[in-house]
């Protein structure tokens, strides 16, 4: 570990947004991490609790009352995850000393383009200056760009699911770039704690639902990725439902085959290309993936299957959103920066049932 | 009220298979129909048994022990719902006599080509003979011949989601029949009672997963009636997911829009074929059909939306799988067939939450 | 019908407070009540809109919009159902005509001891004057007395469960008035539609916990009912869980046998008080009364066991807390008021699974 | 460690039982114990098949194969964990080499009069000889005895909720020792992976219903626990619930305070009892406990409240049945016996949501 480091050889980390779930999702994988310490922890409307008055199931670990990210003291830090609603990233980085690595889990630096953002969240940029340096951290992707940067835009849960079995077929170029089809179904916590008349039980026990029908917020960091693995823009229908359960997503994705490409071709690019990798794998053969297979989790696991449709095929991904679609990807991208074990604080098996 | 004449004025009906789940929504529909006195139900392991002894929720009605199938009495009947595993009423009908009308809910007779359902169903048709009489009773778009028919294949769940919206844009040619994607999400009634370890709580409650990808056995009766109405064979993607939820199917459906088309006439299209039908309905605009609209009612609720890729809309159909996708539009079809209120004993709102 | 005649022989209700779950339960059951006629429906945040802008599934239904209780045209009804926030019945009641009749679901005349309401809820009574003519309507208790009355306070649905088993065992003595345990547990509807961190589906999901332990409001209600029955007063344990669920009330209640009574004579006295009742029914013997056995119906169901531990019993009640626990209740008791059929509009079968 | 050495250094241990959940659950576990090397696994119906055969989200594991008990080499292990339906670990102990360690997760040597095993489970004990050796083995309440065990019978779920908090209150004779009772609610995986009816999704959703009244076997083990703390036979009243959950106990206890006892010296007692403890907590004053609070982890979590009935008060714990009800439990008794840290492997914190 060449920056970051601590006189006790940890890394000092702060939380901004711990009082939401993808924060106190930090703090459950942040807490047997080997190598960190979590100094500061902040939660604007909590101030002056402590963590175990907003997550009690967290309230047996000895850490800082929450503050407000005014009187957060940065010197006393290597990293911060800033686990905040969007836009507000924007402004307290300015504010953040240089010398700090910063993961980012809003989607305020997903966007290269910052037209983009402001025609997507609906007001302008508020750091373009910061835009240009932020390295966009699906980790298996970007590996060697995540190691080298210091503010890391942590992927959206959905842009995870989709990209990670897309990217390698585009630029293997074995399926079409056009008509990609992209069913997600997520479970609530995608929605965070926020307390909306459509995040009660009563609103999402027993039901499914579309929702963001060919407008989601997701869509443009998913079209960024694929033009990207495409070389040439991509347009793709991506379609998410809400339904009851906690965590967890599971994308059915319908693709075209580039001339001459099987099911099998697929496979087998995707089998290479994630050869090694200890969080992304491949269904083994006729296993329908499931999110319970995930659960808890930083694993995506991807099956292939061959359509009945002539020159089609289908990609099912799933993960679980707080982990490999927040939090864990967040943990495995602070990893990569300094330069630790990339499972070190991930070990832990689906929690199923 | 022509046929299907009691003493009493009422429709003497018998339900095969009265110890499934089809077999229950039957008798509670059934409970409060106005003109129809239950005088027959069959399981053929609880034989001997009330209702109530498998049934709890049913055990305070005053209805007839379950008896073997062998042992029923036919000359006391009118009319006979069978809520059997498929192949078996194939094997039944035989000894049915002809002056009974009988709503087979299984698929046994709901693919026109034997040769097809032998493919699909891994055993030659038992009663090919019986197959030409078969009406395939999705009520709305084959009244006139469900009101003439003695016979009536009830649609499957699926395919009651997917051809309701379909059928008519196909008519209509204003989608293209290639390329057709039907992405569906079941909860576990759909499965029946079989007591499987794939339908126990905890293989099913947080999580989702797809199964039967491009092979599930209602593929060839969605295509069935999809290619009638296109006037040519139609093939196409249907991926069902199972859910943690007990009732309710919603169907996302991916379209290419014929030349000129728009979603708005889509909508416009369904909007008139369904104008005045009581169980068919159109979402508003901007309304996100939900599974929980439905649960309970016979309703299906169809959503129309045009995609973010050019040339593509996206359809919605959500229904209760036990109601509209099964005992509801069989007794929505009894009514039909016997001259009632297609409405009689239907009448109930959704049950939400 | 003496009362409440329409001209067209409608009885003419509003529905204060329409855009909450117990207002929605209304509409649903008096959607296809045969003798009612919905002319007015208020919600004040949600005024100008229809019904299905708030609840999509009641969407179709042909009723007057929402308008604010200030707009309110009392003219027009019979009577009117109040589903309102407590505290607020006791101001609006005197706008209202005397000649209305009126049924609250809220707590605000509950209480006979206006002392006591203002004890548990906070704040004084603000219309003591119709405290005493108010009827409290557990309906197969106090048949005669609602009867007669013009304003009916509509029984808790916790309160409801606890006193149908224990109310005439009190009575009858066969029972210990001393150290009745009410551990009881419900679905999150009982919370209404109220936007609060703790009903959101993630807060619930995969979850139970025990909540306003030794405090809860409906206490009061409770002890009321069962002083009544003892005919001195009577304190109890009463524990609420909330679990997750959408509809149900199961209470566990644990009770000290009189000298010389068993469980069979506590079944005994329930099957004869019971006997006829439409809608309070003894379990069979050995069966475990379950929520899923009334979902959705207007049914009480009530299990009695002897305990391990001698002279003492178990008694099981559940209920659709928005059904038999309110609304379902509140259209008994209106039917009782206006001399219907006691079951008008309440001829459903539980909605299982 | 003084016993169970391997050359690696690394306890060689043996699963009979993998293919179930509480199999499964000690497989996620000691997937990342530091110290332990799973060498067996056995499942007789599954014998030749990979783990991930089984259980999909553990097929990346590098583990052997799954075998029948009979084909096992004992000769390559030092530690046998049963996780057998009951009754068998009587029959199988017999076959392992006495250098052996055993924890036995079923009900086989739970209790030590042979007499009420054979009442309770409908057998003679087969193994006599070995229910003198046994240790039964609530960690917190015998960590000595465990520690020089050979055979720990682990406790059970139920019991090990319902013994935690009334153990040390009965010792302190601050709690009556009659009229004990215990309310229990379960998750479903209590039930294990059988495939019964009663254990569908279908069956279990929406709903909650009370199995077992007055006969449960977990009686007379917690009645076992509790004479002995109270040095003089105790019966309880025990009701437990399932409930639409996969992982999770909830017990609201019900006693009755010795005189002059009060909740606040019960609550003093239990915090001086499980001080330092690193898996059973007091809650802190004014919190409710809830499963979700310790849903995967080893805690259990203990509340304490003032009755509103006089001289009474209720007691509220919770544990992730799997967890601190079973596996969890067993590797924290192994912890014990090879002298290691007892929190090897069990460092997780809760999975919330």
């Amino acid at each position: 570990m060449k920056n970051g480091k601590s006189a006790s050889n940890r890394i000092r980390v702060g939380i901004l947004g711990a009082s939401g779930y993808t924060g106190a999702e930090l703090v459950r994988l942040l807490a047997h991490h080997p190598r960190v310490e979590m100094r500061l922890l902040t939660g604007d409307r909590a101030a002056g609790q402590t963590l175990g008055a907003v997550f009690p199931h967290l309230g047996h670990l000895n850490l800082p009352k929450l503050v407000k990210i005014d009187d957060a003291d940065w010197s006393q830090l290597d990293m911060v995850f800033c686990a905040l609603p969007h836009g507000t990233t924007q402004s307290v980085i300015k504010a953040l000393p240089r010398v700090l690595k910063v993961i980012d889990l809003s989607p305020d630096f997903r966007l290269a383009d910052v037209e983009a953002y402001a025609k997507w969240y609906g007001h302008a940029h508020r750091a373009p200056e910061f835009q240009k340096e932020a390295v966009y951290g699906l980790t298996e992707l970007a590996r060697a760009e995540v190691r080298a940067a210091r503010l890391v835009a942590n992927p959206g849960c959905y842009p995870t699911s989709a990209q990670l079995p897309l990217v390698p077929l585009l630029e293997a170029r074995q399926i079409s770039a056009d008509d990609i089809i992209i069913d997600s179904k997520s479970g609530v916590t995608g929605a965070g704690r926020a307390v909306k008349e459509a995040n009660l039980f009563t609103e999402v026990a027993e039901g499914i639902h579309a929702y963001g029908i060919a407008n989601h917020r997701h869509t443009p960091e998913i079209e960024q990725g694929l033009s990207l693995a495409a070389k040439r823009p991509v347009s793709v229908n991506f379609t998410p439902h809400l339904m009851p359960m906690n965590r967890g997503i599971l994308s059915t994705i319908y693709v075209r085959l580039a001339d001459g490409a099987t099911a099998a071709d697929l496979r087998a690019t995707l089998a290479k290309r994630y050869a090694g990798e200890p969080f992304v794998r491949l269904a083994p053969e006729g296993l329908s993936p499931a999110t319970r297979h995930v659960r808890g989790s930083n694993a995506c696991l991807i099956g292939v299957f061959a359509d009945r449709l002539p020159g089609r095929a289908i990609l099912v991904s799933v993960e679980d959103n707080l982990v490999k679609g927040a939090s864990g990807q967040a943990v495995q991208n602070m990893n990569v920066m300094c330069d630790l074990d990339e499972t070190a604080g991930l070990a832990q098996e689906a929690l199923f049932p």
